[in-house]
């Protein structure tokens, strides 16, 4: 079985998921500068969830490059992490358009939560699937950036109790951390 | 004629009514957890019909890699194929937002079947232009799961005139039996 | 100057064009059947469409397929037809949900006109940079289809102010004489 | 690190763009010629960004033929641009729907302005990766036109202060700049 779809379809979808958020953007019936301010949450949630789409597909790419052979298990890993990329408009909208307030702060940090452990599964899908001295496995290596997503991820979900503004703070140092160009793929 | 177009086409088009399906996924203007409570059913016909897409992506990603060629008539079985696949996020969006009432349920039912009828006549199509001793007619086999999957769904558009949810139920045992890893093209 | 990357990005938007028109079929609130019925016209529109686009991608395909090179006025040229076809869920959400009235179908009519013409002005692009000596003139032939196509859609615009539906009448014939497969490509 | 999958997710992003900006023409209510008419102004600024992002796709399809190689700093520096790319139809919808008045002219042209630059950074990027001896660099050239471009959005910004109307102008000067095709990369 050949990567090249898995990668073709991946794209397809990530790219189309990037894009349909911009249509959460709505447009004002008014011409005035209020009305774009008014906008300003929602705008600010579009450019974060564009960032985390961003670094999903460059490590997606990153990856797979490194994979020299997927098989019907990883298809649906892939599949899985998705899905849960496929809710970043719904949360998105929802997490800007109350302002950040609980719940949907709540539930942007349970879906990218979600996206970071399917994306844990996918990598450990595609390297049980290469062997652990593979070539897959050595670029890969510990993934502690993945790891350390997920906890503060989760860190993030259980702040928001406290304050959702700790919560968004806490999914913007996940993205910050992964902008951090990643060294691990790019040594070959 | 080469399959490569046909293939990215078809990605192409599933990625999309994948991806638009979550739009029907209205953003609540309310930022309480009882607004996000009712959509409910909405997602949970979106899971669904996203876990169907996913297998329709997977055979199909499956069926032309075993294909060596295509004409004219396979591109037409597999524009038919793709506008019933085409209607999913319609009827998922309706069964979802009408929880599951009789008509749309009917309405996914019936959707769902022709989508598995163009697929099983995609197949045969690319079987006679193979010819019935190709590999293509090997690696196909009997299609045992596309003929029991069709019965199930015509079984579960019967019984949806008794209660929609054995209909849903049915709907759901179909995914399940495709969720189960094909190894009829896997073997290669 | 490869042709791959200007079939993929045409792909690309034929794929989210066949898609999006879908979301012209706005969900009804209500589980009747009366609330489906009410649908048909934008439905028949809807399938309508779908073939004409079908039939666009098809006689795309192979019109690149044959071609060896491109240069710049080709790429526009391209840009040219995918601008009138990506007006196809404009007129057709149009003309469904005004029951095929006057102005919706001339005005389909006229997106229908200017597309065909457009893929005739792209053939022709395409035929004086290849030459004609060319198997890219071999395989395109007179292109008497395209020209009858171009007539039709003319008599049908005009017949639309006698009455709408023999517009729509002669624009479905046009997408019968396309739907019999086109030999000229195939022979190859 | 290989630029296809690059380009093909440039390719999908840029399509779709293309394409959801149709969705801002909200299909009137009524059947009347009046109703289409009011449309003009949006119709005019969807004419104007589909130019615009033909234009991208167009030059970012040569740019990244005459590119050898991509790394991460690459990926981000696209990224970055297909963000302002995506801002289009949000820009453009206003800008129609205000009837091209002040505010929406003047966000209309920060993300003109904005995409130009980002462009600008993508095409260095590329190049310091190649170094100055190399063929990109040669391919590249000065790039008076992208400079030029520049300046034209940032007079039209300034411009739209006296009336709007002089910044649609000046944008759609560019757009017209770069619908002359670009010689410098069509040498080869």
């Amino acid at each position: 079985m050949h990567k090249g779809r898995l990668e073709a379809f991946s794209d397809g979808v990530i790219a189309i998921i990037i894009t349909i958020m911009v249509l959460e953007l709505k447009i004002p019936h008014e011409e005035s500068i209020e009305s774009l301010l008014k906008l300003i949450p929602v705008f600010a949630s579009y450019v974060l969830s564009f960032i985390y789409l961003g670094i999903y597909w460059n490590n997606h790419h990153h990856m797979l490059q490194s994979a020299q052979k997927v098989n019907g298990t990883i298809l649906w890993a892939n599949m899985h992490l998705l899905f849960w990329l496929s809710l970043f408009p719904f949360v998105t909208g929802w997490a800007g358009e109350t302002h950040f307030s609980f719940y949907p702060v709540l539930a942007y940090g349970i879906v990218l939560f979600m996206a970071a452990v399917s994306y844990y599964i996918l990598s450990r899908t595609i390297l049980s699937h290469h062997g652990p001295k593979s070539d897959f496995a050595k670029a890969i290596g510990k993934d502690y950036k993945g790891i350390i997503s997920v906890v503060i991820y989760l860190a993030g979900i259980l702040l928001t109790f406290v304050h959702p503004k700790i919560g968004v703070a806490l999914y913007s140092v996940v993205a910050l951390i992964w902008l951090i160009p990643d060294k691990r793929f790019e040594r070959g």
